[in-house]
């Protein structure tokens, strides 16, 4: 959540010379982003009315071969009218360039807010574009495997160790020991399978009232089962983040909004209990890993596994929400 | 460097309705600021076009009764052309709200960045710009004695004791410890007065090209000596961030865009030498302060203090510079 590099103005500007956007007016380090800097920019524009852009740097995490698959799907998603930002080419037709060992990238601002407590009309336009963009992506031509899969979970438990876990809370240790072998021999197979976003949380929608005026950070992006996307959308929707509580009404919102685009397949649904819980498991394991190897001194905001370690548990104790 | 402050966009919302300027568009939070929060706020305007504005909560350090003397310091020097940002009055009026105990103020945005490595152009463009505040703000009615006065680095030099300044460098502890008591009994008296920006570094100031289109971040404004201001500026702007190397020709710039709007007295210009180094050990106090009571895991980056304490030496051993 912070601006890991030094760009100078004077680097700024040179940056932005290399794409046809106008000169640069402003430059405002942004607070987002856990693996790359961010950058607001304001440039001139083409036509001089004035133009706003991000400029994104990697810094961790990514892997620079999966760096044109991320961008190029933005240009795919958005030229089928999804509210998605374009990647800015530069005049060279490059869809990031590089400062140093770190590739940069231009995208599209967007504008629109990400709500904290959303309401059952921004869960339901949520559910829509979400749909909307399965759609739009079945003919994306390029694949990534999804790297966040079950056995990315099972080695970053091993990595925590139960003792590791049992520092954050020790029902999370069992929770972990009990669940998480479940899930290798019943995940469902055969489902249908598109892009996905593969982590829509609310702070990575954009809206304006109930209208979605931007999906963003695509950065899981891969290819994996439709429905396994709605399941990550509902953890991350479905509950009042006051006490915790499944909010029946954001999940009705959701789904309704997600099936009035691409209706669910009996088969998909009924999936989702176990997809749920898998999906509460794959942020669980990810969580806890970073709050135990977060340092003190850094940067970014550890997030809570525990909150969705309760999910988990609900989900696997209610399938019927699902019905 | 950051927000500290997590802001939900329904809060967010809620506060720009208090002012008359149209409904929240979008709100990032931006990494400036050390001691207090800082958006980047899109509105749709009053009249419908779009409208930008940066929301400021102060977080630290600041007094809410001082409060009033910056934000309207900012509408007394706006408005007489100066280009420094607007306060947005709420519709009550109000120069700031508050939000639990932390006050707020909505400020305009202005265009520009800053640079790391000003130019001559640059250099000159913002001496002009300082003598401009200074002859505008001459009858700005309220006052604010200069909290970092030379009793306030006494006080910091004893907070930091010899021990605390020798662990930073042996030698910066040897310099405080000689020049420090100069200041008391040798600094200048009766020089013109007004109302001083008091931290004018490259990074307070927006430039498109050669031209100013802000002065920025009035937190530390006081008043005082105008020279002084100067001395600050100078210590800010003249020298080679690469190398630390003193820049003659950036010196000469600055001084000139100054006097071309308001000459310098000759009383003035031979207490600049002192003024200078006083204005050096003013930051040099702050930031070893700083320096050695940041707490690891804060998310502020710690300045250096050492190479103003070389530019302290520079000033002492070389007073022909302002002759």
């Amino acid at each position: 959540m912070a601006v890991y590099t030094h760009l100078g103005a004077e680097d700024m500007a040179a940056l932005i010379a290399t794409y046809d956007v106008g000169t640069l007016v402003s430059a405002k380090g942004i607070a987002e982003g856990v693996s790359n800097s961010n950058w607001l920019i304001e440039t001139t524009g083409c036509d001089g009315n004035g133009a706003r852009y991000i400029l994104t740097m990697y810094e961790f995490r990514i892997e620079l071969d999966d760096l044109p698959y991320f961008l190029s799907l933005l240009d795919h998603l958005a030229a089928k009218g999804c509210p998605v930002p374009r990647t800015i080419h530069d005049r060279d037709g490059a869809l990031y360039r590089m400062i140093g060992d770190k590739a940069v990238a231009l995208i599209e601002f967007l504008p629109g807010v990400s709500v904290s407590t959303p309401t059952a009309g921004q869960a339901r336009a949520a559910g829509r574009e979400l749909a909307r963009l399965h759609r739009a992506a079945a003919d994306f031509p390029a694949t990534r495997a999804n790297a966040m899969g079950i056995a990315e979970w099972q080695r970053l438990a091993q990595a925590c160790g139960p003792d590791g876990l049992a520092t954050i809370a020790p029902w999370l240790a069992d929770l972990v020991a009990s669940e998480l072998p479940r899930f290798a021999a019943a995940w469902p197979k055969g489902l249908p399978e598109t892009v996905i976003h593969a982590d829509l949380f609310p702070d990575n929608v954009l809206v304006l009232g109930d209208t979605v005026t931007g999906l963003i950070d695509f950065y899981f992006a891969c290819n994996d089962m439709a429905a396994y996307d709605v399941a990550v959308t509902h953890l991350a929707w479905c509950w009042d983040p006051a006490d915790g509580n499944f909010r029946a009404d954001l999940s009705r919102a959701l789904l309704e909004g997600y099936e009035g685009v691409r209706p669910l397949s009996d088969e998909e649904r009924a999936a989702l209990p176990l997809l749920a819980q898998g999906a509460a498991m794959r942020f669980v394991m990810s969580r806890a890993y970073d709050w135990l190897n977060t340092p003190a001194d850094a940067l970014v905001i550890r997030k809570d596994p525990l909150p969705l370690a309760r999910r988990l548990e609900y989900y696997r104790d209610h399938p019927e929400i699902f019905a």
